[in-house]
């Protein structure tokens, strides 16, 4: 099933709505919880596509992938250092921003802005102590994000807040879809049309099940918490006028186009 | 004014309440937002308070005071490092627990796991690139956290997921004051009724016009948003059956129970 989270060109009602053939059914209540199809339905090239969640928690496995990993050191001039274990790291939804919106560079930025397409995992039900047998009984779905990165800021400041948080640098979208494989999906990365890279989803570091399964022991994730889950390969800067996509084929596309601030 | 976010005996409505002389008086809607006072009272001794917000985005100074730096770098063997730029860090919503609700300490932990006793800003109106001179203006009251850290998680993850994070590990209340100057307030911790340490929240390395400026430069504020202003001094370990309070007197204590899981 293919959810969105939208806005009619009627009103500024936001609801969920569930995608059949070109059509959005309105539906009341969130995905995660109780909800009840209604009978208003709208054409899907109509709508406002949002941001699908608005995350509780907001994790993010960050380096997950061995070739951005080398990538990324290499880029510094130091050894590659892979992570012994599935520690999470946490981003900030100031920064979401939906399908089809800009990400906007900040004046002060360098050139050293760069995309991250990965895969997100949206928890569905409320888990505690979870084994890796158990982990996907609490996804409710999958969507894309883009883990925009500028670099400088990244490497140089104390923590990530402005250098992945900076607002706008967290596109995330456009649909969250069930019943998917994690084992099977592929992300494919493209600028301006051009393909920059393609990995498979399961090449990580550490799984989905693996996340959960070990973030779990000590937290509890509730439904709406989204797991961002790193990407892979070298990534490249992107500049004003151009146009970031990341595809997950049985997802969509989630396509941004990038502005400088003057 | 002082706020709480309550229930009460009679049933499991969550509300805000404004509390004045021994009463709390029921408000529709939220402080930050459009909101009135009904004509429901409940006596103040009557309610369960509940954490005062739950935020959109948790942001946390981190390392703050400089005797706590030095403190902490003594414990690790190091030179003390101070922070160059206010570089804010991030906490999580599903550690958040009330005044009086039990930090519970996992099986697995180790005896490091100490307080933090620090203020809380808690922002009333959205904003984004205010000067340190404006920066009050977009406050809409103060109350107090307690930053619970398991030490040899926090040195040997690679991030501070579970140091931090883990469930129970965040109380935060029990009220939000509005009108209070930051410059004027004393955090006091105590452990078993023990004062262990008392420090001024102006000694701080970057005050809150400092970090509500510099964060705004790149990241949109919004309301419920909260700012944990780190703590001074050294800590110490807290165990099963021990009680921890941190006191903001013009706000209130923050007393939270000590349970370690067998």
């Amino acid at each position: 099933m293919k959810w969105c989270r939208f806005q009619s060109e009627s009103g500024p009602t936001v609801a969920y709505g569930i995608i059949e053939g070109g059509a959005v059914t309105e539906v009341t209540g969130t995905p995660f919880g109780s909800h009840a199809r209604t009978a208003t339905t709208h054409p899907a090239s109509s709508v406002k596509l949002l941001v699908p969640v608005i995350p509780p928690t907001f994790y993010a496995a960050g380096v997950n992938y061995r070739e951005h990993v080398t990538e990324w050191a290499k880029a510094r001039g130091v050894e590659p250092e892979f992570p012994p274990q599935a520690d999470v790291g946490y981003r900030a939804n100031n920064a979401l921003i939906a399908t089809d919106e800009a990400i906007v560079i900040p004046k002060d930025a360098t050139d050293q802005v760069q995309y991250e397409g990965e895969l997100v995992v949206v928890i569905g039900k409320q888990c505690k102590r979870v084994s890796e047998a158990q982990a996907l009984d609490y996804v409710f779905g999958y969507t894309i994000g883009n883990d925009v990165s500028e670099r400088t800021w990244q490497r140089g400041d104390r923590t990530l807040w402005r250098g992945k948080n900076t607002d706008t640098f967290k596109p995330m979208g456009p649909f969250i879809v069930t019943g998917l494989d994690p084992d099977h999906l592929r992300v494919t990365i493209r600028l301006n049309g051009k393909e920059m890279f393609s990995y498979a989803v399961k090449d990580a570091i550490f799984g989905v099940r693996q996340f959960i399964s070990r973030i779990s022991q000590y937290l509890t994730l509730y439904p709406g918490d989204v797991l961002w889950m790193g990407t892979d390969g070298a990534t490249e800067n992107m500049k004003d006028g151009d146009v970031v996509e990341v595809e997950i084929p049985s997802i969509g596309v989630l396509r941004n186009p990038v502005r400088r601030e003057r």
